[in-house]
Protein backbone atom coordinates (compact mmCIF):
# COMPACT_ATOMS: atom_id res chain seq x y z
CA UNK A 1 0.00 0.00 0.00
CA UNK A 2 1.43 3.46 -0.59
CA UNK A 3 1.30 5.96 2.16
CA UNK A 4 1.11 9.76 1.43
CA UNK A 5 2.67 11.80 3.50
CA UNK A 6 0.01 14.94 3.05
CA UNK A 7 -1.82 17.72 4.24
CA UNK A 8 1.15 19.86 3.18
CA UNK A 9 -1.43 21.51 1.80
CA UNK A 10 -4.23 19.90 1.99
CA UNK A 11 -6.02 20.65 -1.37
CA UNK A 12 -2.18 20.17 -2.98
CA UNK A 13 -2.86 16.26 -1.24
CA UNK A 14 -6.41 15.83 -3.08
CA UNK A 15 -4.77 17.02 -6.19
CA UNK A 16 -2.20 14.41 -6.23
CA UNK A 17 -4.48 11.84 -5.39
CA UNK A 18 -7.26 12.65 -8.30
CA UNK A 19 -3.60 12.49 -10.75
CA UNK A 20 -2.53 9.41 -9.17
CA UNK A 21 -6.00 7.60 -9.54
CA UNK A 22 -6.14 9.62 -13.50
CA UNK A 23 -2.34 8.05 -13.90
CA UNK A 24 -3.51 4.66 -13.15
CA UNK A 25 -4.26 2.25 -16.38
CA UNK A 26 -7.86 0.77 -14.73
CA UNK A 27 -10.59 -1.18 -16.23
CA UNK A 28 -12.33 -1.55 -12.51
CA UNK A 29 -11.94 -0.08 -9.51
CA UNK A 30 -9.52 -3.31 -8.46
CA UNK A 31 -6.75 -2.14 -10.74
CA UNK A 32 -5.95 0.90 -8.98
CA UNK A 33 -3.06 1.32 -6.13
CA UNK A 34 -3.89 0.79 -2.47
CA UNK A 35 -3.52 3.96 -0.79
CA UNK A 36 -3.44 5.31 2.77
CA UNK A 37 -3.25 8.86 3.05
CA UNK A 38 -2.69 11.30 5.99
CA UNK A 39 -3.93 14.92 5.19
CA UNK A 40 -2.95 16.39 8.51
CA UNK A 41 -2.24 20.28 7.96
CA UNK A 42 -1.64 20.27 12.06
CA UNK A 43 2.64 19.52 10.86
CA UNK A 44 4.00 23.17 11.48
CA UNK A 45 4.62 25.43 8.30
CA UNK A 46 8.18 24.51 6.07
CA UNK A 47 8.60 28.10 4.93
CA UNK A 48 9.42 29.89 8.43
CA UNK A 49 11.07 26.66 9.38
CA UNK A 50 13.87 26.71 5.94
CA UNK A 51 13.44 30.50 6.00
CA UNK A 52 14.94 31.01 9.67
CA UNK A 53 12.68 31.25 12.47
CA UNK A 54 9.68 28.48 12.70
CA UNK A 55 9.32 25.48 14.49
CA UNK A 56 10.72 22.65 12.55
CA UNK A 57 7.73 20.32 11.15
CA UNK A 58 10.80 17.83 11.23
CA UNK A 59 9.57 15.50 13.95
CA UNK A 60 5.82 15.92 13.07
CA UNK A 61 6.48 14.44 9.60
CA UNK A 62 8.61 11.86 11.04
CA UNK A 63 5.79 11.15 13.58
CA UNK A 64 3.21 10.89 10.94
CA UNK A 65 5.50 8.44 8.65
CA UNK A 66 5.71 5.86 11.01
CA UNK A 67 1.93 6.16 11.23
CA UNK A 68 1.71 5.47 8.06
CA UNK A 69 4.05 2.49 8.15
CA UNK A 70 2.60 1.36 11.12
CA UNK A 71 -1.19 1.42 9.44
CA UNK A 72 0.16 -0.49 6.51
CA UNK A 73 2.09 1.55 4.27
CA UNK A 74 5.30 -0.24 2.55
CA UNK A 75 6.17 2.94 0.22
CA UNK A 76 5.95 6.30 0.98
CA UNK A 77 5.40 9.40 -1.09
CA UNK A 78 4.97 13.27 -0.13
CA UNK A 79 3.07 15.73 -2.32
CA UNK A 80 4.55 18.91 -1.41
CA UNK A 81 8.09 20.05 -2.84
CA UNK A 82 8.99 22.47 -0.04
CA UNK A 83 8.60 19.57 2.49
CA UNK A 84 11.92 17.96 0.76
CA UNK A 85 14.04 20.11 2.23
CA UNK A 86 13.70 17.44 4.82
CA UNK A 87 13.59 14.57 2.41
CA UNK A 88 17.49 13.18 3.31
CA UNK A 89 16.13 13.49 7.41
CA UNK A 90 13.13 11.56 6.06
CA UNK A 91 14.58 8.76 4.53
CA UNK A 92 17.49 7.96 7.11
CA UNK A 93 16.58 5.20 8.47
CA UNK A 94 13.20 4.81 6.90
CA UNK A 95 12.21 1.12 6.68
CA UNK A 96 10.34 1.50 2.99
CA UNK A 97 10.59 3.22 -0.35
CA UNK A 98 10.48 6.67 -0.12
CA UNK A 99 9.54 8.16 -3.97
CA UNK A 100 10.98 11.77 -4.05
CA UNK A 101 9.41 14.53 -6.22
CA UNK A 102 12.22 16.23 -6.90
CA UNK A 103 13.62 13.08 -8.78
CA UNK A 104 10.55 12.28 -10.59
CA UNK A 105 9.91 15.72 -11.74
CA UNK A 106 13.95 16.02 -12.75
CA UNK A 107 13.08 13.11 -14.99
CA UNK A 108 10.26 14.42 -16.77
CA UNK A 109 12.33 17.59 -17.43
CA UNK A 110 15.22 15.32 -19.10
CA UNK A 111 12.52 13.70 -21.15
CA UNK A 112 11.44 17.02 -22.61
CA UNK A 113 14.44 19.71 -22.36
CA UNK A 114 18.23 19.15 -24.14
CA UNK A 115 21.30 19.67 -21.92
CA UNK A 116 22.28 23.70 -21.95
CA UNK A 117 18.46 24.34 -22.17
CA UNK A 118 17.01 27.00 -19.80
CA UNK A 119 14.59 25.52 -17.75
CA UNK A 120 11.70 27.70 -15.83
CA UNK A 121 11.37 27.29 -12.24
CA UNK A 122 8.59 28.72 -10.37
CA UNK A 123 8.12 27.45 -6.36
CA UNK A 124 7.86 28.50 -2.94
CA UNK A 125 10.91 31.23 -1.80
CA UNK A 126 11.48 28.01 0.86
CA UNK A 127 12.01 25.47 -1.75
CA UNK A 128 14.06 28.33 -3.76
CA UNK A 129 16.46 29.15 -0.43
CA UNK A 130 16.81 25.24 0.01
CA UNK A 131 18.18 25.20 -3.90
CA UNK A 132 16.16 21.78 -4.17
CA UNK A 133 15.55 22.08 -7.66
CA UNK A 134 18.14 24.73 -9.07
CA UNK A 135 21.28 23.18 -7.98
CA UNK A 136 19.86 19.76 -9.33
CA UNK A 137 18.94 21.31 -12.54
CA UNK A 138 22.26 22.69 -13.36
CA UNK A 139 23.93 19.68 -11.88
CA UNK A 140 22.33 18.11 -15.24
CA UNK A 141 23.12 20.50 -17.49
CA UNK A 142 20.40 22.85 -17.27
CA UNK A 143 20.28 26.84 -16.76
CA UNK A 144 17.51 27.11 -13.74
CA UNK A 145 15.76 30.27 -14.72
CA UNK A 146 13.89 32.22 -11.67
CA UNK A 147 11.27 35.18 -11.31
CA UNK A 148 13.41 37.96 -9.96
CA UNK A 149 12.65 38.72 -6.10
CA UNK A 150 10.17 41.69 -6.93
CA UNK A 151 7.82 39.32 -8.67
CA UNK A 152 8.38 36.26 -6.22
CA UNK A 153 7.18 38.56 -3.37
CA UNK A 154 4.66 40.41 -5.12
CA UNK A 155 2.94 37.76 -7.50
CA UNK A 156 4.10 34.05 -6.96
CA UNK A 157 3.72 34.13 -2.98
CA UNK A 158 0.51 35.85 -3.06
CA UNK A 159 -0.77 33.87 -5.98
CA UNK A 160 0.24 30.27 -3.68
CA UNK A 161 -1.54 32.10 -0.79
CA UNK A 162 -4.68 32.64 -2.80
CA UNK A 163 -4.70 28.49 -4.19
CA UNK A 164 -4.35 27.88 -0.09
CA UNK A 165 -7.36 29.75 0.62
CA UNK A 166 -9.56 28.68 -1.99
CA UNK A 167 -9.03 31.29 -4.91
CA UNK A 168 -7.18 29.11 -7.61
CA UNK A 169 -8.80 31.02 -9.63
CA UNK A 170 -7.07 34.06 -8.32
CA UNK A 171 -4.24 32.52 -8.33
CA UNK A 172 -4.16 31.64 -11.65
CA UNK A 173 -4.85 34.75 -12.95
CA UNK A 174 -1.80 36.26 -11.18
CA UNK A 175 0.79 33.35 -12.34
CA UNK A 176 -0.09 32.91 -15.66
CA UNK A 177 1.86 36.24 -16.87
CA UNK A 178 5.19 34.93 -14.54
CA UNK A 179 4.87 31.67 -16.52
CA UNK A 180 4.78 33.97 -19.67
CA UNK A 181 8.15 35.62 -18.99
CA UNK A 182 10.01 32.49 -18.49
CA UNK A 183 8.97 31.31 -21.53
CA UNK A 184 9.05 34.85 -23.55
CA UNK A 185 13.32 34.60 -21.58
CA UNK A 186 13.69 31.39 -22.96
CA UNK A 187 12.79 28.76 -20.82
CA UNK A 188 12.36 25.45 -23.09
CA UNK A 189 9.67 23.99 -20.02
CA UNK A 190 8.70 25.79 -17.12
CA UNK A 191 8.91 23.62 -13.64
CA UNK A 192 5.81 24.47 -11.13
CA UNK A 193 7.50 23.23 -8.49
CA UNK A 194 5.29 24.05 -5.94
CA UNK A 195 1.76 21.92 -5.26
CA UNK A 196 -0.40 24.72 -5.49
CA UNK A 197 0.57 26.14 -8.62
CA UNK A 198 -0.71 23.56 -11.36
CA UNK A 199 -4.03 24.30 -9.33
CA UNK A 200 -3.76 27.84 -10.08
CA UNK A 201 -3.21 27.28 -13.91
CA UNK A 202 -5.62 24.62 -14.08
CA UNK A 203 -8.59 26.72 -12.68
CA UNK A 204 -8.07 29.34 -14.97
CA UNK A 205 -7.80 27.05 -18.50
CA UNK A 206 -4.31 28.33 -18.90
CA UNK A 207 -2.38 27.59 -22.56
CA UNK A 208 0.46 27.87 -20.75
CA UNK A 209 -0.31 24.69 -19.30
CA UNK A 210 1.26 22.43 -22.00
CA UNK A 211 4.43 24.41 -21.95
CA UNK A 212 4.64 23.55 -17.92
CA UNK A 213 6.22 20.17 -16.05
CA UNK A 214 3.67 19.87 -12.87
CA UNK A 215 5.62 18.22 -10.05
CA UNK A 216 2.01 16.34 -8.34
CA UNK A 217 1.51 14.89 -11.52
CA UNK A 218 5.27 13.52 -11.76
CA UNK A 219 5.10 11.87 -8.71
CA UNK A 220 1.58 10.19 -9.15
CA UNK A 221 2.89 9.15 -12.30
CA UNK A 222 6.15 7.93 -10.86
CA UNK A 223 3.91 6.34 -7.46
CA UNK A 224 1.72 4.02 -10.24
CA UNK A 225 5.33 3.13 -12.36
CA UNK A 226 6.73 1.99 -8.97
CA UNK A 227 3.56 0.05 -7.43
CA UNK A 228 3.10 -1.68 -11.29
CA UNK A 229 6.95 -3.11 -11.28
CA UNK A 230 6.63 -4.23 -7.58
CA UNK B 1 -9.54 12.98 12.47
CA UNK B 2 -11.73 11.94 10.10
CA UNK B 3 -11.01 8.22 8.44
CA UNK B 4 -12.23 7.76 5.38
CA UNK B 5 -13.34 4.22 4.30
CA UNK B 6 -12.41 4.68 0.74
CA UNK B 7 -11.45 3.14 -3.10
CA UNK B 8 -15.34 2.29 -3.36
CA UNK B 9 -14.35 3.99 -6.21
CA UNK B 10 -10.45 5.79 -6.04
CA UNK B 11 -11.96 8.53 -8.04
CA UNK B 12 -14.88 9.01 -6.54
CA UNK B 13 -13.13 8.76 -3.00
CA UNK B 14 -10.44 11.46 -4.17
CA UNK B 15 -14.09 13.57 -5.90
CA UNK B 16 -14.95 13.29 -1.50
CA UNK B 17 -11.33 14.59 -0.56
CA UNK B 18 -11.35 17.85 -2.80
CA UNK B 19 -15.20 18.34 -1.81
CA UNK B 20 -14.17 18.09 1.67
CA UNK B 21 -11.78 20.51 1.13
CA UNK B 22 -13.30 22.98 -1.09
CA UNK B 23 -16.34 22.74 1.90
CA UNK B 24 -13.93 24.26 4.62
CA UNK B 25 -13.71 27.50 5.48
CA UNK B 26 -10.23 27.83 5.50
CA UNK B 27 -7.37 30.72 5.56
CA UNK B 28 -4.72 28.85 5.65
CA UNK B 29 -3.76 25.10 5.62
CA UNK B 30 -4.28 24.73 9.77
CA UNK B 31 -7.97 25.33 9.43
CA UNK B 32 -8.68 22.12 7.26
CA UNK B 33 -9.87 18.97 8.88
CA UNK B 34 -7.07 16.32 9.76
CA UNK B 35 -7.72 13.31 7.76
CA UNK B 36 -7.31 9.66 7.08
CA UNK B 37 -7.88 8.32 4.11
CA UNK B 38 -7.83 4.60 3.10
CA UNK B 39 -8.50 3.75 -0.43
CA UNK B 40 -8.14 0.20 -0.92
CA UNK B 41 -9.46 -1.23 -4.05
CA UNK B 42 -9.57 -4.43 -3.08
CA UNK B 43 -12.81 -4.74 -0.88
CA UNK B 44 -14.95 -7.05 -2.91
CA UNK B 45 -17.19 -5.57 -5.44
CA UNK B 46 -20.52 -4.26 -3.66
CA UNK B 47 -23.13 -4.63 -6.12
CA UNK B 48 -22.75 -8.94 -7.01
CA UNK B 49 -22.88 -9.02 -2.89
CA UNK B 50 -26.54 -6.94 -2.46
CA UNK B 51 -27.65 -8.53 -6.02
CA UNK B 52 -27.11 -12.05 -5.07
CA UNK B 53 -24.08 -14.01 -6.00
CA UNK B 54 -21.50 -12.21 -4.84
CA UNK B 55 -18.70 -12.46 -2.05
CA UNK B 56 -19.40 -10.65 0.61
CA UNK B 57 -17.31 -7.45 1.55
CA UNK B 58 -18.18 -6.47 4.88
CA UNK B 59 -15.27 -8.71 6.66
CA UNK B 60 -13.10 -6.65 4.52
CA UNK B 61 -14.97 -2.97 5.06
CA UNK B 62 -14.69 -4.25 8.95
CA UNK B 63 -11.31 -4.93 8.97
CA UNK B 64 -11.03 -1.53 6.96
CA UNK B 65 -12.94 0.61 9.28
CA UNK B 66 -11.02 -1.17 12.53
CA UNK B 67 -7.80 -0.12 10.58
CA UNK B 68 -8.64 3.29 10.43
CA UNK B 69 -9.61 3.61 14.45
CA UNK B 70 -6.98 2.06 15.26
CA UNK B 71 -4.50 4.61 13.17
CA UNK B 72 -6.38 7.27 14.44
CA UNK B 73 -9.73 8.39 13.55
CA UNK B 74 -12.41 9.25 15.63
CA UNK B 75 -15.12 9.66 13.36
CA UNK B 76 -15.67 7.73 10.16
CA UNK B 77 -16.92 8.45 6.91
CA UNK B 78 -17.52 6.52 3.67
CA UNK B 79 -17.73 7.89 0.19
CA UNK B 80 -19.90 5.40 -1.41
CA UNK B 81 -23.53 4.74 -1.25
CA UNK B 82 -23.88 1.36 -2.20
CA UNK B 83 -21.70 0.71 0.89
CA UNK B 84 -23.98 2.07 3.00
CA UNK B 85 -26.70 -1.37 2.13
CA UNK B 86 -23.31 -2.60 5.39
CA UNK B 87 -24.16 0.96 7.01
CA UNK B 88 -25.98 -0.65 10.32
CA UNK B 89 -23.32 -3.44 10.77
CA UNK B 90 -20.73 -1.24 10.21
CA UNK B 91 -21.97 0.81 12.67
CA UNK B 92 -23.08 -1.69 15.43
CA UNK B 93 -20.20 -1.78 18.31
CA UNK B 94 -18.06 0.74 15.99
CA UNK B 95 -16.49 2.78 19.10
CA UNK B 96 -16.22 5.77 17.04
CA UNK B 97 -19.10 8.31 15.62
CA UNK B 98 -19.87 6.86 12.13
CA UNK B 99 -21.52 9.70 9.20
CA UNK B 100 -23.68 8.39 6.93
CA UNK B 101 -24.14 9.38 3.50
CA UNK B 102 -27.82 8.83 3.22
CA UNK B 103 -28.63 10.92 6.10
CA UNK B 104 -26.36 13.32 5.04
CA UNK B 105 -27.92 13.68 1.42
CA UNK B 106 -31.41 13.60 2.50
CA UNK B 107 -31.14 16.54 5.08
CA UNK B 108 -30.23 18.33 1.41
CA UNK B 109 -33.57 17.02 0.03
CA UNK B 110 -35.22 17.96 2.55
CA UNK B 111 -34.11 21.58 2.30
CA UNK B 112 -34.60 21.67 -1.32
CA UNK B 113 -38.20 19.98 -1.62
CA UNK B 114 -41.04 20.23 -0.30
CA UNK B 115 -43.58 17.49 1.11
CA UNK B 116 -45.24 15.63 -1.53
CA UNK B 117 -42.53 16.71 -4.17
CA UNK B 118 -41.00 14.25 -6.64
CA UNK B 119 -37.15 14.15 -6.41
CA UNK B 120 -35.10 11.94 -8.85
CA UNK B 121 -32.85 8.72 -7.63
CA UNK B 122 -29.84 8.35 -9.92
CA UNK B 123 -28.08 5.00 -7.96
CA UNK B 124 -26.96 1.65 -8.92
CA UNK B 125 -28.88 -1.03 -9.20
CA UNK B 126 -27.80 -2.37 -6.27
CA UNK B 127 -28.66 1.11 -4.39
CA UNK B 128 -32.06 0.74 -5.94
CA UNK B 129 -32.67 -3.15 -5.02
CA UNK B 130 -31.52 -2.29 -1.66
CA UNK B 131 -34.40 1.11 -1.22
CA UNK B 132 -31.33 2.61 0.64
CA UNK B 133 -33.05 5.88 -0.85
CA UNK B 134 -36.61 5.10 -2.15
CA UNK B 135 -37.84 3.97 1.11
CA UNK B 136 -36.22 7.07 2.92
CA UNK B 137 -37.67 9.52 0.70
CA UNK B 138 -41.09 7.83 0.82
CA UNK B 139 -41.11 7.58 4.34
CA UNK B 140 -40.34 11.84 4.46
CA UNK B 141 -43.16 12.44 2.21
CA UNK B 142 -41.56 12.94 -1.32
CA UNK B 143 -42.51 10.82 -4.19
CA UNK B 144 -39.34 9.16 -5.34
CA UNK B 145 -38.76 8.87 -8.85
CA UNK B 146 -36.42 6.39 -10.69
CA UNK B 147 -35.59 5.87 -14.70
CA UNK B 148 -37.03 2.85 -16.10
CA UNK B 149 -35.66 -0.36 -16.17
CA UNK B 150 -34.24 -0.09 -19.21
CA UNK B 151 -32.78 3.18 -18.87
CA UNK B 152 -30.98 1.36 -15.73
CA UNK B 153 -29.50 -0.92 -17.61
CA UNK B 154 -28.72 0.40 -20.98
CA UNK B 155 -27.41 3.85 -20.14
CA UNK B 156 -27.02 4.45 -16.09
CA UNK B 157 -25.34 1.37 -15.42
CA UNK B 158 -23.03 1.77 -18.31
CA UNK B 159 -22.20 5.83 -17.55
CA UNK B 160 -21.11 5.07 -14.44
CA UNK B 161 -19.17 2.17 -15.85
CA UNK B 162 -17.65 5.10 -18.11
CA UNK B 163 -16.11 7.22 -15.02
CA UNK B 164 -14.53 3.98 -13.43
CA UNK B 165 -12.81 3.74 -16.51
CA UNK B 166 -11.61 6.71 -16.55
CA UNK B 167 -13.53 8.91 -19.25
CA UNK B 168 -16.33 10.75 -16.83
CA UNK B 169 -17.10 13.13 -19.96
CA UNK B 170 -18.09 9.81 -21.92
CA UNK B 171 -20.17 9.15 -19.14
CA UNK B 172 -21.93 12.77 -18.57
CA UNK B 173 -22.68 12.50 -21.90
CA UNK B 174 -24.95 9.28 -21.56
CA UNK B 175 -26.86 10.66 -18.53
CA UNK B 176 -27.33 14.02 -19.17
CA UNK B 177 -30.97 13.25 -20.94
CA UNK B 178 -31.85 10.76 -17.93
CA UNK B 179 -31.59 13.57 -15.64
CA UNK B 180 -33.28 15.76 -18.36
CA UNK B 181 -36.08 13.00 -18.58
CA UNK B 182 -36.41 12.56 -14.94
CA UNK B 183 -36.86 16.86 -14.58
CA UNK B 184 -39.30 16.84 -17.30
CA UNK B 185 -41.32 14.41 -15.42
CA UNK B 186 -42.13 16.35 -12.44
CA UNK B 187 -38.57 15.99 -10.18
CA UNK B 188 -37.71 18.81 -8.00
CA UNK B 189 -34.38 17.80 -7.70
CA UNK B 190 -32.54 14.74 -8.62
CA UNK B 191 -30.38 12.79 -6.01
CA UNK B 192 -27.36 11.71 -7.40
CA UNK B 193 -26.63 8.81 -5.39
CA UNK B 194 -23.59 7.11 -6.96
CA UNK B 195 -20.36 8.99 -6.36
CA UNK B 196 -19.45 8.69 -9.73
CA UNK B 197 -22.70 10.30 -11.28
CA UNK B 198 -21.36 13.90 -10.06
CA UNK B 199 -18.44 13.31 -11.85
CA UNK B 200 -20.03 12.40 -15.00
CA UNK B 201 -21.90 15.42 -14.88
CA UNK B 202 -19.07 17.51 -14.00
CA UNK B 203 -16.95 16.47 -16.76
CA UNK B 204 -19.60 17.54 -19.65
CA UNK B 205 -20.49 20.74 -17.58
CA UNK B 206 -23.77 19.92 -17.19
CA UNK B 207 -26.59 23.02 -16.87
CA UNK B 208 -28.91 20.72 -14.94
CA UNK B 209 -25.99 19.81 -12.42
CA UNK B 210 -27.65 23.14 -10.28
CA UNK B 211 -31.14 20.76 -10.00
CA UNK B 212 -29.17 17.37 -8.67
CA UNK B 213 -27.98 17.09 -5.04
CA UNK B 214 -24.43 15.80 -5.01
CA UNK B 215 -24.03 13.08 -2.44
CA UNK B 216 -20.23 13.20 -1.95
CA UNK B 217 -20.75 16.91 -1.68
CA UNK B 218 -23.52 16.79 0.82
CA UNK B 219 -21.63 13.90 2.64
CA UNK B 220 -18.11 16.77 2.69
CA UNK B 221 -20.44 19.31 4.14
CA UNK B 222 -21.66 16.94 6.67
CA UNK B 223 -17.85 15.99 7.75
CA UNK B 224 -17.14 19.76 8.28
CA UNK B 225 -19.77 20.56 9.81
CA UNK B 226 -19.63 17.50 12.67
CA UNK B 227 -15.77 18.90 12.58
CA UNK B 228 -16.32 22.37 13.73
CA UNK B 229 -19.50 21.42 15.97
CA UNK B 230 -16.93 19.01 18.09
Amino acid sequence: MLGVLGGMGPLATADFFIKLVAATPANDDADHVPVLILSDPRVPPRPPAILGDGESPLPAMLARRDQLIKAGATVLAMPCNTAHFWFDELTTDCPVPFISIVEAACAEVAARAAPGDAVGLIATGATLAAHLYDSRLAAQGYQPKLPDTDTMTNIVLPAIRCVKQGDAAQGGRMLEPVVRRLREEGATVVLLACTETPLALDAIGSALREHCIDTTAALARACVAFWRAR
